[in-house]
This record gives C-alpha cells, structure tokens and sequence, in this order.
C-alpha cells in the first residue's frame, strides 16, 4: 500500500470530518482495482462511512475487484438490501458467480429485491456450471439488426455503451436471435454513415458453445487474438460473450493448477494461497503425502528382498539415494514437458508418439552420459572398477525407464480420465524410485559373484 | 488440421488451376491464424504460388502467426525483397522481434529496402531489451491534441484506424510529447460531437516506463483488465504502447517457465517444446542431471559415514527410500507455493515472513501425522516396536525440517538474484534427500544400544 499512503489517510480524514466534496475528487482519481485495496484497509466503521458515500454503481464497480471472502465480510456490513442494489449494477456474469457462491436463503432475498427480468437473467447464468462458457459468459453485449445503416448503428451505440461490457464488437443477430455477424467498432467508424451493417459485418463468426469448457475458450481467444468471442446455445442463438479480461483470469488460474499439479498439492488453485492457515493447508496435503508414503514402503520392501545381497556388500546402500533421485529428477523432467504441453493443447494424435519417441531418445542420452558420470564416480570413490561399471549400468537402464515413465504414466492417466492432478511431480517421483531401485538390486544382483 | 480438410483441398486445387477468384473467395473466410496454419502445410512450390497470390499486407498477417523457425523459412523462400515489403506491413513491435533474431548480413539488406523513417522507428524498436516494455511496445497507436472536438476526433480516427494497433484507446499528448491523458472510444462514442477532448479524457493514465519488465507490464493489464497500456520514456513522452493480446502471451509465456523451473529443467520455456530434437532437449538437461547427480553422492557420503551402524543393523537401509522420498515430496509441495507466490506477485515484505510461519505450521502438522503413521506401518512390518519410534521421529523431524528447506531456499535465491530456475524441484528434492538422511541416521545411531 506504499504506494497510496498519502491518499489512504487523505480518504480516512475526509471521511472523518465529511469533507464530501473533497472526498470525491480524491476518489475520482482512483482506478477501481485500487479503490478495493484502500477499501479493505479501512476500520469497519471508516468502510461504512465510504460505502454510504459511493453510489451503487461505484460500489459494484468495487465489488468486482474483491476475492470471494471479501466479498461475503462487505455484504455482511452494508445489509442484503444495500447489496442487492449493487448487484444489479454489476456486469451479469460476476453478479452470477458471486451469487452462486451465498447460501440458499441469502440468494433468494437479494434476486427477491430485484426486477423480474434481472432475477430471470441471474437465475438462468447460475445455471451453468462454472468451468464452462456458459458460467464464464455476460449477457451484456450489444446487438444490431442487420438492416441498420452505419450511422444508426452508432446512434444506438451511444444509447446503450453504459450497460455493454463491451463496445468494440457488435452482434448482429436475426429475427430468430441466431448470430448472423459481428461488427467491429473500428470498421464500423471507418464505415461511410449509410453503409447497410450486413454490408460490412464478418459473417465467419468464431463463435463458442455454451458448454464449451474455459479453458478452452480462454486458449481460443488467446490464440485468435480476440477481445471478445460470442457464445451460442444448441439452436445457434446468441446467449452471451466472453470478454478477454475473463480468458485471462482463466488462464492464469490454468497455471496455477499445472503449478500445484506438479508440485503434488492436487489441481485446486486455492491450495496455492498463502492466506490459507497451516491447519487447512496442511489437511489437504495429507492425504497426498499419506498415499505417497504407503506407496514408499514399496521401495522399501524391493530392499529388504535383497537383504542378502545388501548383507554381503554394505557399500550398495550408498547408491540407493543417488538412483532413486535421479530416477525421480529425469521423471519430473518428462513430467514438466507433458504438464505444459496439456496445457498449451499441442497433443494432436501424433504429436503424441512424437513426443513418446523423442523422450525415449533423450532418455537414452542421459542414460549414457549419467551412467557413464556415475561409473566413473563410484569406481574411483569405492576403489572398485567393477562396482562402478554395476552402478553405471544400472543408472543407464534406470534412466532411460525413469524418463519413458515421466512421459507415459500421466498420458495414460489423462487418457483414462483420471484427474491428471494425480499424475504429479511427487507420484512420478515415487513410482520412479520403485523403479529404480528394483533394476538396481536386480543388475547389482546379477553382478555379485563378480562384486566379491 | 481436420477442420480445413475441405478447405486446404479446396486451396490446393485452385492454386494449381490458377483460379483466383475462386481462390480469393476461399482465403477472405479465414482468419490469419488458420491461413498461417495452412501456409506451412502446404508444399514449397503451392506456398509460393500462394505467397504471390497474397498482398504484402496480408502476408504480414499470416507471418505474425508463425513461430521464429517457420518464419525464417518463409523468408527464405520468398526471398530479400518480398520480405523487406511484408515487414513493412507488419505492426512495429512483431517486425523488431522477427528482425532481432536475424543475421547482421540479411537484417541490413531487408532495412536497406526500406524508407528512412522506418528504418529509423524499427532500429529504435530493436535496441530495447526483447523482455522489457520497449520490446514488447508498438508504436502504431492513435495520438490526439487536446483542443480536438469529440467530432474531430472520430474524423482523425477514420484516417488513422487502418494503420493502428488498436483503436479503442487514443492518446493525447502536449506539444513536447508528453503524455496528457488517454481517451476510451467508448467515451469517445458517447460524448456530444462539440465537446472538447481534454474534457473527456482521463487524465490520471496509468503508464509504465520502457525498461519495466515485461512480466509486470503483463500483470498490470491483467490487474487493471485494460486493453492497452501506454509506454512512456524517462522524459515522460508517450514513445509506444502495449496491447492485451502481447500481454496474454507473456503470461503464457511465463507459465512454462515456472513449469521448467518446477520440472527442473531450467527457466527457458524452449525446453518444454516438444518440437525440439532429442539430442538438443537432452544437451539442455545433462547438465543439470550431472549436477544433481554429484550432488546426490552427498546422500551416498552421509550413508558410507553411517556404515557401522548399517552394518549393525541392515533392516535400517528398507527406509532409506520412503525417508528421502517424503523429505522430496513435502520440500516439493512449499516450493510450488513459492513458485507461484512469485509469479503472481504475492510476496510483499510481510508477506514472506507470514508464509514461512504457516509453512511452519504445516511441516509440524504434516511431521506428526505421517510420523505416527510411518511409525504404526515400520513397527508392524519389522515387528519392531522401538525400530517404528526410531523411524518415527526420524520422519517427523525430517518433514518440519523439509517443509522449511522447501519455503525459504528458493526464497533465498531469489533474494540473492540467484536465477531462480536453480530452486527447481528436482534441486529442492536432492537438498531434502540430503538433509532427511543426516537426521534419520542421526537419530537411529542415538537410539542404536536400544534397537539392537
């Protein structure tokens, strides 16, 4: 907040003495994101004062800038019939997703205080599920008929921008309300006045499905440079649209659950937030940790079914952790390149095989290279040519395995539709050690009339 | 490449009888990123006739679409001069990108072909930082006087709007150059065609300076949801701005990142592209194998050290696996935390003090549970009472211990502007394997008179 002291106790001295006027030209100033910050910090009592003093629509401008949990703490002090007012003053889409987060009887007071076509849009926009177009989209657009000329386009324009979340593209709909084109806001001012709209609209309309998962539309509008793409229901009418601002909340979101995927945390973003207390975080690593240790013991079960030959040579203990790390670190190595790679949707078919292969290629480069680091290490730290020749063999068999694993297990688990949280950095590496260990006991196994 | 399957039919045919029209009727329905897509499946010799068939200016369109490889392909089919021609049509930014990576011999001759004005912006664009807010700016944007009508305005914009990046912000600067305050179009729309601009016009923009970081230019678009940001110089002059689709992609780009440095293999998002040969993604990850390898001999170092007591009692070798495993997996865990703590810009000073706390908390929750189960499991398994409290709290140090490795190393590299790809989970992984082995052994050599 360095960066508004002055102007955070600028706000709280006006507020204090109800220097209105003065108030108001400082707020004026301030970029919505920022006036949330400052909202925040205030005392309960000081947040009061300001929420009094800002109109509705202000305050949902506010709203839309608050984490869930900051929003509930503002409906609690401003009182449900406060809230519902601002509600209504916010675009559809975040208006839905806050609502659809309040319990049951808190929902039907605020959509009862409203108007009946807005309780009818909210309701319909809670419908759909979350994660997909549908959950994502705003009812706020602006649509033309196409037999409108450019100069009466730009005459409803200027009725209706207030309201719209967007201006820059324009809906073309017919009578049925099936999208027959969109219109930027650029070639509709380049447009001569009494150019017909159907004239000059794009009729190839990239359009997405309401069911159309997030992130896919968010990769949509990423990849066609897009400020907007309009969404339709079965019957090809136009139901909404997904502004750019929205792809890019999502993917980020997107990253924060490769990010904790990875790190074996699961595929909830919320387990990334440093505002979560250690009891609750703690309890949704557990079970993870809980799993990977039973997985552990075994590893530890292929060592002690070579107890025997552990009891004749001692010196092979010393190379368990090197193996099992390395069989772990080539793993995530494959891991992060398949994560990322789900991510950014290159797996087409073949690229699939493609990638199989490479990494079975790079497997055998590292495998070579490490094996041949590590005889060479371990003959001359244990004095023993032969154990380092053992050693190098099995790292070489050990990685070339460790990195088709890191490869194939979480394409397997994501053609299985197994949540591919599943396919972490910590479960690869767990397996990977099992792995390992079990080729390096079989090939020291093997080797140990020579070892003696 | 399913979805034109007619269409690249289509395409090929009409390139091959010459039928333009046809073939122009074809191409205007498709949108530059899938005409790019179907340019490089073509053969060389149906590319070139497409190439000649196309404007310059719609070549700039489909090349923008390319990757660096595919681009420099293209170049060198078309030869100097046409290419010279299609940069000239490019937005500013995407020019200085794609020429940045060219040889000193061909960069001179496709400038040389160019006017002198050109040349100059483009030579100025190439000197900023590719990573900066001057690599990423263009300087294609509408500017404005301020003593313009609303009118004026729209009337200036219909000349300008083809050439320009976007134009759905417009700029007003003094007569120094200076930015004085930026203008939506919506509000441009709005506004009574008499109305002077600079009473409209918001004056507190919110601008970056050249050398910001691209990463933080990137998170102020997303934090703001604006459109474009403008870029201004030490002087405060208005010298380009940044679009929200170049945004989208710098965060994109900075999500592999993170992924490689999780995956260990280091920050440059090139490893991850599954288009690279074996032999060059291998030579990427060797060295950090081979590091991580000697590192790990440490482990094998603490084990040899230990070897009287291994001796004593081989039994402890069985949980050498699950001890550096969970170590591994818990550091792993907080390092994604702080992964993605970063990325999104989480840590203020407080901020860091906090999560270490929480951190805390959670490897003395997670320590205890896993140490009573580790405990239960090893004493039944080696019907081993004592042997299960000795593994026990080996585990519960080990994790309290392994949490914190996980939180404050990487947080410490990058304080000391260490690269942070070297706080890579596999790195974090190996340093855990580390430190759990020194306390197991530790604990079980105290404990040795009663195991045995």
């Amino acid at each position: 907040m360095a960066l508004f002291n002055g102007t955070f106790d600028a706000i709280i001295l006006n507020l204090s003495n109800g220097n209105k006027e003065k108030l108001r030209e400082i707020f004026d100033e301030i970029h919505p994101y920022d006036q949330a910050q400052i909202l925040m910090e205030l005392s309960t009592e000081h947040r009061r004062l300001l929420a009094d003093f800002l109109t509705d629509e202000e305050m949902a401008e506010i709203i839309q800038e608050l984490s869930i949990e900051q929003q509930k703490l503002i409906i609690d002090e401003l009182g449900i019939e406060r809230y519902s007012k601002i509600i209504a003053e916010m675009p559809s889409d975040d208006a839905a997703d806050l609502l659809a987060d309040l319990d049951e009887v808190r929902l039907n007071q605020v959509l009862d205080l409203m108007d009946d076509k807005e309780e009818a849009d909210l309701r319909e926009l809670m419908e759909y599920p979350e994660n997909t177009a549908g959950g994502l989209m705003t009812t706020e657009y602006i649509v033309l008929p196409e037999n409108f000329t450019a100069d009466e386009a730009i005459k409803k324009l200027r009725q209706l921008a207030p309201d719209a979340e967007t201006v820059y593209y324009l809906y073309i709909i017919d009578s049925e309300g099936r999208l027959r084109g969109v219109l930027s806001l650029r070639d509709l001012i380049i447009a001569s006045p009494e150019t017909k709209i159907h004239e000059i609209m794009y009729e190839r309309v990239v359009s997405v499905p309401i069911d159309m998962d997030q992130e896919e539309v968010a990769k949509l509008i990423e990849k066609y440079d897009f400020l907007a793409v309009p969404v339709i229901d079965k019957q090809q009418r136009l139901v909404g649209i997904i502004t750019v601002d929205d792809a890019m909340d999502v993917l980020a979101e997107e990253a924060s659950e490769d990010i904790a995927k990875l790190g074996g945390i699961g595929g909830d973003p919320g387990v990334l937030d440093i505002n979560v207390k250690a009891i609750d975080a703690a309890k949704r690593r557990i079970p993870w940790l809980a799993l990977l240790l039973c997985i552990g013991f075994f590893s530890g079960n292929i060592i002690a079914q070579f107890e025997d030959t552990l009891n004749k040579l001692v010196a092979l203990a010393f190379f368990i952790p090197v193996i099992a790390g390395m069989a772990g670190n080539t793993g995530t190595q494959s891991l992060a390149i398949v994560v990322r790679g789900l991510a950014t949707g290159q797996f087409a078919g073949r690229n699939i095989l493609k990638l199989i292969k490479r990494e079975a290629g790079v497997g055998l480069i590292i495998g070579t290279t490490n094996g041949i680091l590590i005889s060479i290490i371990a003959a001359l730290w244990q004095n023993n040519i032969i154990l380092g020749f053992v050693i190098g063999l099995a790292l070489w068999i050990t990685l070339i395995v460790a990195t088709l694993a890191g490869t194939i297990i979480p394409l397997i688990l994501v053609r299985l539709k197994i949540d591919p949280a599943v396919a972490s950095g910590p479960f690869i590496t767990t397996i990977n050690d099992i792995l390992g260990l079990t080729i390096y006991f079989t090939v020291a196994n093997a080797f140990m009339s020579y070892l003696l």
